[in-house]
């Protein structure tokens, strides 16, 4: 049973409980799309008060994006970006495997709902730029030292640039759902961009 | 005054209505978003009935899409872009000039709703594409193709690609508000775009 000081700030968290509000937010955003979920929705297919929804998470937007967080990070450390020494190789199988999860109808609804809503929310954009989009930017980054050191990336070039030539026309491909996203488009924009980026070793 | 027939079908449009319609359009969009934009707020706004409205746009997305197309395109053919021979220098002016729009904040606000509302909606999108992106992109890849011709640019590669490697990493900049948008920021992108695409003459 909790005790007074637990139950009236409420800070104590059931994982079970956690883990349901979080799924069933996924659900729901896949379903339905940003605009029409609701916290009195979630709370209902979940089987839980409104109130414990809103105790954890201050926003719609903090629960969409815990609960695609979850979904696409799974628990645990992210893991670093392969390294077979072949750069053109790996970053084309990185964006190739995204490419990919956006082939599911759910994981492709449930971001499209995210990405919707940071677009709009200055507030959501930042907590997603922390918690999500900036631990996945240092694995990228991480890639591209290792390559500069071998000489095969310029070594004045600026990391962050990197990342959003060798990126970013991926995923503009995907939100306007227009360009090529088959693994040839993606390679091709891959050996573009290093081609752009490329030291003179 | 109107035939029973305009009457009934309704099609005629008053030039002056339409435009007082989209302008206030516009002005909600920026004002409250995307998500709480509704036909009777702009009806109220504007002095019309619903219905006028629902007559010309069958959607809220569509009317949204025309009051954007309006303000950024206005009237007439869109311009080629420009042409000094220093495909650099004119590809950053052209970006330059896109992230000044974006300074106002009303214009701000209303793209990023309607860039939003396009990533969740795949008819909206479509609409998106025939009518503001393809124009566009017919420009830039008129500016690309005068830069194959004079070996500037790869005349193996592919425009479409060309135009994502150059112009998505400051999209996405701004929609997600992460990263360098100064011209200096800017002009870096285009530099290596450009080096990426390079023609070997």
């Amino acid at each position: 049973m909790p005790t007074a000081q637990q139950a009236s700030t409420g800070r104590r968290r059931n994982p079970a409980t956690r883990a349901a509000i979080l799924a069933t937010t996924f659900d729901v955003v896949a379903e339905l799309g940003y605009a029409r979920l609701t916290i009195e929705k979630v709370a209902a297919r979940a089987g839980v008060g409104k109130q414990t929804i809103y105790r954890w998470w201050p926003t719609k937007g903090a629960l969409v994006l815990d609960a695609v967080l979850e979904r696409s990070l799974g628990p645990g450390e992210p893991v670093d970006l392969p390294d077979t020494g072949d750069l053109e190789e790996d970053l084309t199988a990185v964006l190739v495997a995204t490419v990919e999860e956006f082939a599911d109808p759910a994981f492709d609804r449930a971001l499209r709902g995210l990405t919707a809503a940071i677009i709009e929310d200055p507030e959501l954009g930042q907590a997603y730029r922390e918690r999500l989009d900036e631990p996945m930017r240092e694995l990228k980054r991480r890639r591209l030292r290792r390559a500069q050191e071998v000489g095969q990336l310029d070594v004045d070039v600026d990391l962050d640039l990197a990342v959003d030539l060798i990126f970013a026309p991926v995923t503009r491909r995907w939100t306007e759902r227009s360009g090529d996203l088959t693994p040839e488009g993606v390679r091709a924009i891959v050996r573009h961009a290093l081609r752009g980026l490329a030291g003179s070793a």
